[in-house]
């Protein structure tokens, strides 16, 4: 039995919890908070939940520490802090830090002779994995992503911090006629805006202008300006009714040609609809969890990525089950 | 520079060749034949053919050899064979017989100190690596795998070893409304004629029965008699303008849930529209080539799967690199 803690109790968290149940040869050991332990209940009964700042003293009851913290303040400080008594994982999603938050997490784990791995999850994570096969595969080509219909926390929190906002929620959107232009091979040449777009819905406070609000919404520089943006103004009931999930999703592709003089053309496509982003993430985070266990009894130690992981260590079954039943 | 040997050179080793081309770390350095090398006419300026049977004379030229003959007769024998002299990958695609195929080549590349690797290309190959991951992220869920549309080699060899038949071909097709429902994440449960069926293209000979060939045909147990058939008589000019290409591809959906008690439903869909079959399984094999040497570099030996390669061995880029533009 794989024994796992969980660092941090929010959606990532509970999610980790809820996949450990699916997967037998894992189970929970303990979850780590910044709050005050009694405050925090989980779904898993006779497991104890410890305050954050005794975590080094369970390091002998822990095979692996998932980090479910966010990406802005707490990954970046926490995975290398906690590498040196665990083996970790996190889902750390800044892709322009990824190479420093690497450095990091690799020094504090090579020093204590134990197995990281950062950036698990679905983008990072399984796009990247896909990302990569696909161009080793076809290397004269083009890759697309393309994310969505789902739900960015990062311009939900900008919508929300409009004055007279009171609720709102973003979902990103892909164009679909850029989607069926990629997906039919035609190799098109895509802007930001030509990619995806951005529908907002905002519960605005009474009394609120709404044309204000809308205009800083559409302007606003980095988030939305960049590309057709829809807002709807809802009721504080329509919001809760309809917009309380976190769905999310996208698509990975990769279009090439093969043959003497490229005559051939090959669409790769990945894609995943997921109803709850946070619990897929999670879900592919316990299985790379499992293949970090693996190889830190193989002797192995350092920073890995999702890159670094051959598939079957991901899998409960062995190789022999593998080879007779998947290949 | 890798040093790539081709075993065999129709359609999948031509295919190699080409591939070789875009992969700027790698080159061609030889072709082995059964046929009198001399009638072996190959793309590449300057690269010698040489006799098959005189391939392990030339082991010290060749980094990896890539075995491009046929899974029935072909690479059962080869692969355990040539393991002895060289590091080898091959397609081998007869998926109930991989793991008595596994265990011959493991035991001559352990013998010789080789790394060889099985049953790469799509299916077997990325299709499994597909199953592999969204099975190990989705434990409690379905997968379905649909193949085509696209020719299937060996059904359209079983119509042109019927009497009276000139020339024909077979596409394998999905039936859409199963492929819509379990895109859906309906999870439906699905028979072999609800997932595929077939339509066959016939050149009859002059004056041959047509009736009894479609009856033939649509009758074939195991074939054809588990689908639904359609069978269409054509002219050998139409045959050869609209059906001299090798198309393929096909789907795998993994559908799974999560949460507490499994409320939340996730897709997880990989796809592959391909013109030329042997030309995309080609370039898959040249991509575990690379992996395969550098394992051997790294003092690995015996034998391997698709299921045993981390993806940054497929790709020329470092490390570094990968983490920095893919991740």
């Amino acid at each position: 039995m794989i024994r796992v803690g969980i660092s941090g109790y929010g959606n990532l968290g509970r999610g980790v919890e809820c996949a450990l149940k699916q997967n037998s040869d894992m189970k929970l050991a303990a979850v780590f908070t910044r709050r005050p332990p009694e405050t925090v209940k989980i779904l898993t009964e006779g497991i104890p939940v410890y305050p954050a700042s005794e975590i080094a003293a369970h390091k002998d009851e822990i095979d692996v520490l998932i980090l479910c913290g966010g990406s802005a303040t707490d990954t970046p400080r926490q995975t290398p802090e906690y590498a040196k008594y665990f083996n970790v994982v996190d889902s750390f999603d800044t892709h322009a830090r990824i190479p420093e938050h690497f450095a990091n997490v690799d020094a504090a784990a090579r020093g204590s002779g134990h197995v990281a791995l950062i950036s698990a999850g679905w983008d990072p994570g399984m796009f990247s994995v896909s990302r990569l096969y696909s161009q080793s595969i076809l290397p004269e080509g083009r890759t697309y992503t393309f994310w969505g219909p789902g739900v960015s926390q990062g311009h939900s929190d900008a919508i929300r911090r409009i004055e007279g906002v009171k609720n709102g929620k973003q979902y990103t959107i892909p164009v679909p006629e850029a989607l069926e232009s990629v997906r039919s091979g035609e190799n098109p040449t895509l802007s930001t805006r030509q990619m995806h777009r951005r529908e907002c819905f905002v519960v605005a406070e009474e009394g609120a202008d709404k044309e204000r609000i809308e205009r800083e919404i559409v302007t606003m520089p980095n988030y939305f300006a960049d590309y057709d943006t829809t807002v709807h103004f809802i009721s504080e009931e329509e919001f809760r009714r309809e917009h309380s999930g976190i769905p999310h999703g996208g698509f990975v592709f990769r279009t090439g040609v093969t043959g003497v003089n490229g005559e051939n053309r090959h669409v790769i496509e990945y894609s995943l609809k997921l109803d709850s982003n946070p619990e897929f993430t999670a879900s592919a985070v316990v299985a790379f969890a499992r293949a970090v266990v693996r190889l830190y009894k193989e002797g192995a130690s350092g920073c890995k990525t999702v890159f670094d992981i051959a598939p079957a260590y991901l899998s409960p079954f062995s190789g022999e089950e593998l080879r007779a039943h998947l290949l």
